[in-house]
This record gives structure tokens, C-alpha cells and sequence, in this order.
């Protein structure tokens, strides 16, 4: 596990602003449980992912997201996970109980995208964004961030960055946001 | 047919926002059809575009959304095409049914931007795009993103930096958005 | 006159947006005239600057905004302007009358922003515009960008930073934009 | 002291747009007081810091904003200061009296962010934000922008860069900002 296609998309996700600081974490299925970066790792620069195995716990230097991953890969058959914190999506999350695209990427690719609740590091989050992704893609952990499951980690990532795109592009047409006060 | 005009520009929209994930396409007219970049390609990092015909179904591997990209060839005199998802161009085109600029890049180069309908891959779409070319380099795909036509590359995408300037500057002096809720 | 300079201040425009596409131009005092950059550059990749006469015609290749420059050089003291297009500056111009920044370094720096009319090109642009920094060193011409004068090119990049997050604040914090429907 | 670390912490904010132009400073405790980064620097290009006394005035070269770092270093035992001028947490800090995140990490990490007055450059301010560290490792200047302390400059950067994520998610989902006139 040489950590380069971690490198490459934990790049692409902080150039494009979909993680700041050291938020977000990446992990990828393997033959004895799944890989995933290390607790406190900026995405950029990740160093030696860690191995996780599939139940039980995760050995030290995992992300301390790594419950949500591991429920992630015991309930699907996805091979990629992607979490980051990108800021309208997160702020999305906290103004609707779900969101609906207005663009067309969006309506096609992901014409909901479920909210869920729980805190982080917690098992109740972890069962409710595995729960949601049995039946779709991607989901939002309310006021936390989208996890993304696929294939592969480009596509994790792609959906990443369409959640975003979609939100954005609600919040600048008025959808949400603006008049609180 | 080396690329690098493709690189060059592709990572320059990808440096101002003006799309990201794989979002996006750029095609350049050759004597023999176009070239357009690679389905599902980063344009940042585009590989070797594919040449298709004027006329027919493009090869495996040309961009899904090659449709536009003939259509407009057939029916204009232009010789590139940028096609990308800048979130205020995309949302300026969900709130409004034709975009006028009020900043003075706009006012001179794109004094109406208009907005036309059709889902992504459709002929409808292609057929909308190339006829509001045919008047004015640039039109916006509702929900969907820029189409800019012009002599070269370059003019293609400087005229979708300003598609998404004139849409910033709306945005954020108040035209659109605000208080849908 | 190598350009070094105008190529390390050209980049932290484009990196901080403060400009896009080829908009903007930069110039710099000398014995016979001005430096400027040329007609249609990439501010990050500008080329060799064209010498400008302090009166009279530039010759071909010089940005099509030398005369504001020539008058902000005839009218004052300054040795280095920078003409941006920050898109929340911008916004702002053409929102407001004149702009009071609130945060601190607005209030130090630049109190008031001054915003003056005129069509890019003409000499009512350019006599406003050097009427304006004979007071100021900062000035916005209304829906068209800011111009920055200095005794260097960092204090003029810089001011043209500074009037970008001073409006930033302003509009994140609800003193223009919003609600105009 | 090389300064490579103040480098390597200066291009993150700056890629982060947590700083523009030669805004912000930055700080670690050494043996005879601290060192600062150079009055006027770019933080992505630094250059040697400057050593200044735990007591009494700083030597040529250092930032005028010494007196904030002084006054933590003397009543906190802090060991890494970084202070920033994020547009979203500056504009927060005009528009609320105290700042409460709404996102997951923002409440964990930083449940309150105080705001505080003082003119940039006073004994005032200087005061105020020391005493503030006193409890929380975060505050706002009023206007003016972050101060973060923590035991190095990875932790002070982070707390810099969640403070702008918590107060992005509080504008975009409506808490501030929106509708002043």
C-alpha cells in the first residue's frame, strides 16, 4: 500500500477547498479489511495509510473516523470511501432535513441527498451513514460533512465534489440561507 | 494533435473554479471533425483528446456531451469550445430566465447572456446551444453550465472567466439569491 | 525592465483572486514614461511589459487601460499602479455609493473607497479615476475594478488585497447584497 | 531558528485564503522570549523570523502586532500563536457580539468564540485577546481577525482554519450576514 492514489486524491479534494486544516479522511477496501489515513493527517500530505481490519477495533495512527468506515464496508460492497467537510454542503445540512439539487449533475447523479444525525466518532453516526448508503451513494452527517462510497477513490471523490457543487449552487439561487434573522 | 493547448487551458479553468471534479469539456476544430477531451477526464490533467467526425457518432472515449460540440461546429463558424460548471453561472441560470451583466466586462463582451433549456446528452440541448451561438458566443445550459465559442482556446475560456465574474458581481450585489425561503 | 517583478505580483493576484482570465493590468514608473502590461496578458504569465510615454499614444501591444495609467503618472507623484477586478469589490461599486469599510485594516488603510464612473478606455474613466488618487491611493471605478497606486508594485498589490477583504466583510456581514428582489 | 516551519504553516494558510497580501502573523516560544514573523512579510514567503524578549519592546523588524503575542506568551503558557484575517470569522465578528458554531466541529473544538475590541497595535487589544486565551484557545478581534494559541503551530493553524469553517457554515445557512438594509 504505497499511499500515492491517497496522495493524488487528498490533492485534488484540498485544491479544490472540499477539506481545510487536517478534516476529512479517505480509505480504501483491501483483502484483510480496508486502508485508511492516519488520525490528524492533512489530506494533502497523508503519510502511511493505516490497516484497519473489519470488526474490532483499529490499531493506533487510524482516523478516529475509522467506525464509520469500517460500518461503511460491513454493510456494502463499496470498495471507496471519501469524508470531507466542504462548507456548503455542511451548511446545507444544518439549514434543510434533505437536499435536493437543482442542477442537472446533481439531479442526475444524486436527486437526494439524505441528512443524517450523530456525533462524531460515535457508533449511532456510523450506523446511520452506513444505513443511508445501502440505498444511495452519498450522504451528509448533519453540521459534519459527506461521505461518499464507490468504486474507486476518484469516483468517492467526484461525488464529493458534486455534493458541494449542488449545494452551492442551491445557496447562491436562494434555496437556503440568506434571511435567518 | 499534442494536448498541451488542452493542459494549458484546462488547468486554468481548474485554478479559477470554473469547474472541478470531472466536470467540463474543450474541443478544438481540426480539418477532420474536432478534438474533444476524453469522457470522464480532469481537465487539469486531460490525457490525449479524440477526434470526431463532423457528422455521426463520436468514437469510444470522446466526452459524453460531444453532441454539443458537433452541433455547434455544424452550424457556426467557431473553432473552439469550452463547456464548464462555474456555480454562480450555474445558479445566475436557475434564478433568472436571461442573465444581463451590470459590471463592465460583461456590459461590453456579453451584454445578454441567455439562458436555454435541454437535459445533458440530449439533441435538444445540442440543437438550443448551437442556435443561441449562432448570435452570441456564449450561452448558459439551465442548471448545467457555460458553452463559450471563439477563434481559438484561449478566447473560449476567457469568455466563460467572464460568464462566471458578471454572475459573482450579480450575486453579490443582490440580483439574485438571497431570500427564496 | 526583465518583467521579474511583474511576474511575482501577477501571480499573488491570480492566486488570491483578485483577478481572472487576462482582466487586470499592472504598470511601473520609469526615467522615459511607464512599464505596462501588454494588451490581452495573462497576469500570471504577462510577458515582456511595453514602455508607455508619460504623454501621447502607447504604442501597439500595451494594455488598452494605459490611459488611466498615463494619467494617474501625469497627475501624481505614485511609481506603480495595479488594476484588478475583485468580484466582491466590484459588487460593491456598483451597490454603494462609496464604501466604508468596517474591519480595522479597511479603517486604517483606506477609510473611505471612493467609487468613480466612466466607460473602460475613455479619458472620463482616466481623469476620474486620476482626479480620485490624488486624494487616495485606492479608488474604485464603478462596476469595473479597483486601481491601486503606490510607490511600489507590493504596496499597490496589497491595497488592491485589502479593498477585496474589506468588501468581503462588508457582504458577508449583510452591509450590501441580500435581498434586492 | 531556520523559519522552515513558519514557512510550511504560511503557505497553508495561504492557499487556504485564510490570509491575503502581507496580513496575519505568526509566532513560537523559544528560551528567550519568541520569535515573529518580519513586519510586512508575506506569510507563504516569510523569511527569517525575528527573536523578540518576553518583556519590553521588540527589535527592528518585527511585526507591530508583537505586543498581542507578548501579552499570551506572558499570561498563558502557550507555545505557538497564529493570527489570521479570514474574511467569514472577520465579518462574523462585526455582526455578532459572540460567535457559536452550528457544525460538528465547531462545537467539539471551539463551543464559543469570543469577540473582542481593541485597535490593532494597543496595549488594548492586546490585553483583551491574551486575557481571552486565558480560557479559550480561539478569539476574534473585532474586525480584525483570529488569534489562535496552542502547544505548535499545526494546532494554532487548525483552530485558525476551523474558526473560518464554523463562521462559512453560520453565513451560508443564514445565522449572520443576509439583509442589513
Amino acid at each position: 500500500m504505497s499511499g500515492q492514489e491517497f496522495v493524488r486524491i487528498g490533492k485534488r479534494l484540498f485544491s479544490e477547498g472540499l477539506v481545510g486544516g487536517n478534516f476529512g479522511n479517505i480509505s480504501l477496501r483491501a483483502n484483510e479489511g480496508f486502508y485508511i489515513t492516519r488520525t490528524g493527517a492533512y489530506l494533502d500530505v497523508p503519510g502511511t495509510p493505516v490497516l484497519v481490519p473489519l470488526k474490532g477495533s483499529a490499531p493506533a495512527g487510524a482516523s478516529s473516523e475509522y467506525r464509520v468506515h469500517q460500518a461503511i464496508y460491513q454493510k456494502t460492497g463499496y470498495k471507496a470511501v471519501v469524508h470531507a467537510h466542504p462548507a456548503h454542503a455542511v451548511a446545507a445540512s444544518v439549514a434543510l432535513s434533505r437536499i435536493v439539487p437543482v442542477d442537472s449533475e446533481g439531479e442526475m447523479l444524486c436527486p437526494v441527498i439524505p441528512v443524517v444525525g450523530g456525533a462524531p466518532g460515535t457508533d449511532e453516526l456510523a450506523e446511520n451513514v452506513a444505513k443511508a448508503l445501502e440505498e444511495r451513494p452519498l450522504v451528509i452527517a448533519r453540521g459534519h460533512g459527506t461521505f461518499a462510497a464507490a468504486d474507486d477513490l476518484d469516483h468517492a471523490y467526484l461525488l464529493t465534489s458534486l455534493a458541494e457543487h449542488s449545494c452551492r449552487v442551491l445557496a447562491y439561487s436562494g434555496f437556503f440561507g440568506g434571511c435567518r434573522r
